[in-house]
């Protein structure tokens, strides 16, 4: 569907069917235009917002990239900068001016009015990942004395265009937190009865300071579209919506999956990170596992006479290896991804362990009795194929020791666990499983 | 603070002070008690939901784990199932309706109010992974002819406790959905204004059988706290609501992690699942990938003449196989991430190549040129260090070839990418690393 009307834009662009254009454009949501603003040639881009209905427009211009944004920027006259951005919803705003380069903020700051200007600043002064850098000071507060008419009347005076509401909070003189109102009880009320007797007083909120990551996770666990954000005295000065919350826990789960497979996180997406860039945030690890690697190369070769005398204990290297590696990275991969939805806990150490030992008896002797009976019919030696058979069985065992401990401890330090994951966790397994394959094999035919 | 109230719970709990222990549970959140609930003993449970206040309990009798829930039903009188299931959303009812076992499913379907009972068995019988088994049944529906003070009296009249009202959607007398109306702009509404005159028609919904993840990254691109669900017919049947929008998100994100580490991924937590069963999720591919890393074996004895000739070239194998492994691994992840939040598609293939093509060659370079000094200093032999920095060069850029294609191939193919993560690709590429060393040693060296 989307495509269709790209290409539909694309011709009435180009036949100046302006007015057309206007009403196809405001059929669509914002979210499919800031998708097709941002597929359309640059040059179109200014005219194509300049034909969107005024808060479309401001809506529209919230989601797209931030090379449009500045793009837009650029080309928008004083009036136009002051007319979109007074649409903005407060978060967005200062999302927008983080991402910008300096000259283009100051044309911003000088044509927003006085008081969306306070409160972008008021958001940026807070740390990057914290819960102040992602609320958004647009929300409704109401005194716990006003009976629901009074309430209903404040917010039709002082909710503006860019506001959604979902849950009111009620504070008192000093803006200190004191409950909290869903509209649907505000509706279900009565219009004299008091704020104070139908507000629910479980305050759930998180400091200023939280991390983004754990207000996402406590917003998940609670169910909550708004989280209220309080400074050290209690004070409630913004809430953390849900959308925002939802790009947290994706950004999270990125990050992770980043780290599991060795390169350095970044927020920019895939397309938008330079070649350098993307060089520069894998090349570290490969650096370090490549030198570790050394190491397992190192081992091999004390077992030199070994591989010379029985030249086919060299063949069964890789799948040693590579088993070892895999089992260990299923291990950390579980216990990772386990802790950081919170379903293991640190306390959880010796439980994991002796689970993951079970696990690996079963997985182990399972292996060894395939790739034994494997050996033994393809290579016609049984010697062989025992002494591969019992290397696995210990193999397997330690790479899922490894793999499950490594990313504990590493929490326990205060470490992400995600560091521990399969590339690492694979070099350490790697250099284990040599050195069990050899140990087994020099005993095994005295060599 | 959690861990102050459980050990405050356990002690009121032991001294028999039921008043206080109500009074206790009262003040704190639905997700808190039922996190509380899963850790206390178990034949405590019963009493102390007894305890609960009839709202409260519903909430937190649908954020139990599912052996709670149990263990409550089987003792629960058929009133007591009645009182709590009537308090459930439709969603969460359904929900725990599809857990438990047949004997359980009827006693709670006896207990339940025909209506209750007719919507949970409308959203069973929709597939698992469909948006109609994702959706409730309770939404606020408005009719266009409506005055808005017509409408709030509808909803003060029609909702129920469990109900949260977000959105209101307008249909038409044959339920086809015309359009819908936040609830602020109900607020904001003069109580004369028709509904046909204020209400978005700009309709966007999901198809009952859409599969749940676009329905998830639907609402996460439109920032939507709930996303309405139609038939064939285009009439409305329900509702998603964002909390399970996000927990399908962290389901796919998990699901993405154990695929990408070679695990068959399950809907069951980490102890939840029992020990055979977390074998079994891991045990198939470890065969797999174990018997295709016996042919890297093969590979090995065909050289085995060159590894007498010069034992060293023997020690190098790890290294170049795990740098080729964790190079492949890091674009098989950046892309199969890539594709899974929509950042990367499929027309994007030959960018991508092109892409970490360049990025290859930087790393490349760069990994040979500290690999080789590395060697010449270690070892002396010139020789041998530009053998490997080489072979280095080459299995870089196959590796990265290798990682970034077979994903989109896979997609191509109308498979889950994540398959080609990183231990098939390690094993693919193993066997490349091992082709490349040797043919590149056995030239220079003539052997």
């Amino acid at each position: 569907m989307s495509t269709t009307i790209s290409n539909t834009i694309e011709t009435l662009l180009k036949n100046k069917r302006y007015s057309s254009l206007r009403d196809v454009l405001s059929t669509m949501n914002e979210a499919d235009i800031a998708a097709l603003f941002a597929e359309i040639k640059e040059d179109s881009l200014p005219l194509l917002f300049r034909l969107l209905p005024k808060d479309l427009a401001a809506d529209t211009f919230a989601l797209m990239d931030t090379d449009g944004q500045e793009l837009l920027i650029r080309g928008f006259s004083d009036n136009e900068i002051k007319e979109v951005f007074d649409e903005l919803y407060v978060d967005d705003a200062a999302d927008i001016v983080e991402e910008m380069p300096a000259n283009v903020v100051k044309r911003i700051l000088k044509n927003t009015d006085p008081e969306m200007r306070q409160m972008i600043n008021e958001i940026l002064k807070y740390p990057e990942d914290s819960a102040g850098s992602l609320m958004t000071t647009d929300y409704i507060s109401l005194r716990p004395k006003m009976t629901v008419s009074d309430a209903i009347k404040r917010i039709r005076r002082t909710i503006n265009d860019a506001e959604t509401i979902y849950t009111c909070y009620i504070t008192d003189d000093n803006r200190k937190l004191l409950g909290y109102l869903s509209v649907k009880n505000l509706l279900l009320a009565g219009p004299e009865e008091k704020i104070c007797d139908i507000m629910d007083t479980t305050i759930i909120c998180v400091h200023t300071l939280a991390d983004k990551e754990d207000v996402a996770k406590d917003m998940n666990k609670y169910d909550f579209v708004t989280m209220p954000v309080v400074d050290d005295e209690g004070r409630l000065v913004g809430i953390v919506t849900f959308d925002d919350a939802i790009d947290v826990m994706q950004d999270e789960a990125t990050e992770d999956i980043e780290r599991m497979a060795a390169i350095s996180p970044t927020e920019e997406s895939y397309f938008k990170t330079s070649d350098f860039n993307h060089a520069r945030n894998r090349i570290l690890w490969l650096l370090i596992l490549m030198l570790s690697a050394a190491i397992t190369g190192g081992i091999l070769t004390k077992y030199e006479d070994a591989c010379s005398a029985i030249p086919l204990l060299v063949s069964f290297i890789p799948m040693l290896m590579s088993t070892g590696g895999n089992c260990g990275s299923q291990s950390s991969t579980m216990i990772i991804r386990g802790m950081s939805v919170d379903e293991i806990k640190l306390k959880d150490f010796f439980k994991v362990v002796f689970t993951e030992l079970r696990i690996s008896l079963i997985i182990s002797v399972t292996l060894a009795v395939v790739n034994g009976i494997r050996i033994w019919i393809m290579e016609g030696d049984l010697k062989i194929a025992v002494v591969v058979s019992v290397s696995i069985i210990f193999i397997v065992i330690i790479s899922q020791f490894i793999g499950c401990t490594l990313p504990m401890l590493a929490k326990r330090c205060r470490l992400d666990p995600a560091v521990m994951a399969a590339p690492l966790i694979t070099t350490i397994v790697d250099a284990a499983s040599i050195l069990v394959y050899f140990s087994i094999a020099t005993r095994f035919f005295n060599i």
